[in-house]
């Protein structure tokens, strides 16, 4: 998708591992050099954003439990789309703020940068309607 | 929603808290004697249900270092529509445990037991289609 | 997806023809005799719903109407979310009475009609979910 | 939501109307002065657009006759879903239309109007999200 910042790349296919490597966290994250977006719009919500990623965590691990403790199906079902509602919330407010900082300034810049930005975002839009 | 297991419900509803009440875990949940259905669909394949959402507690783990790291806003998009997939994933196939058991059940019993099943599974179904 | 109704299977495909063939609503439709459902649940309702399409084609209408007129295109993607909210209504309705008719009654039968019935709602959940 | 183009608020609000006032479209349409796009981004492939929405009109229709034929239940809900389908890709397609000119243009001039832009294709992404 982007191509641009290679340098995290490595770590981001591995999203769904057990254990994140910890190490990363110590070693300064190199500076994305190549985006065309200095700082990322979501930057000044970092706080409220990582909230509510960890609110988010914690409900997952809920319904793990409930799963684990043989609960209803039904409460369990409850409790998914609340989580799934939740996400939905998360990328609706990130991708405002993408829209607002990164591809409002390739539109500035003009030229193919701000198409691609556009385009990049219209693919991310549809894999969230449709997901 | 469904008021036929109150011994889980206290705990139903602090799903989202960061540390799980461990203690419960050592003692027995109480049978669910209200409970239509004396086995649920799923706990066939619990272990199989376990490890999806221990997957899926991994890459909401993911997003929140996305985030810590200020990566790409379009990358952690990608990785919410694919948490919210999976998440929908999961959900289906316990609708689907949960239609093939216990609504199959209070069907076969009928009444008023068989149309409360039915209703509340029409309503978890609606609200997985409108999140 | 239901092999059981072949008589209406050849105008089921060329739904999106503009001129639905008249004729058919003429000669009787033959009995589905091969359907496990004798009566399909929705058919009590019948009238209700067959208002609710007609209005629903009147909102697509009015949409075609709008991109015609060179209206604003936030006015047109609202009216395309109404349209799709009143479509998921009523697809959610009939699921409803789908279950409780079909799907019951297979229950009852038990056997392989009943595990053929719950797969193919499941399958139908899965793609209003999923669209 | 937009207040900006008043001259066609009137008849947007009865979209649902079986019978659109076909004398509208003999006078011309007045400019839409206020609006601060002056091409909708839509208008050049608007022969494409029409020809879509005609055909999701008659697949409505199609959904019509097949309730009034009594066909069977999942064959409507399939029928559904492509409808749902057909009309979020005409969304998201006027939604990356609508970006590429309006928003980049109101981007492009900064201040409120960028701003009140954005906020109003967030909300009509939510919308499209929710639904």
């Amino acid at each position: 998708m982007s191509t641009q910042h290679t340098p995290n790349k490595s770590d981001s296919s591995d999203v769904a591992s057990e254990t994140p490597p910890r190490h990363l966290q110590d070693t300064p994250t190199p500076p994305e050099t190549g985006d065309d977006c200095h700082t990322h719009g979501y930057v000044q919500d970092k706080k409220k954003y990582l909230a509510r990623l960890r609110r988010i965590e914690g409900q997952t691990r809920g319904i793990h439990r409930m799963i684990d403790e043989d609960q209803y199906c039904i409460d369990i079902l409850t409790q998914i789309s609340a989580v799934n509602s939740a996400l939905e919330n998360v990328a609706l407010a990130l991708l405002e703020d993408h829209l607002s900082h990164c591809v409002t300034h390739a539109a500035e810049e003009g030229g193919t940068v701000a198409e691609e930005k556009l385009a990049e975002a219209a693919k991310a839009i549809r894999r969230l309607v449709k997901s």
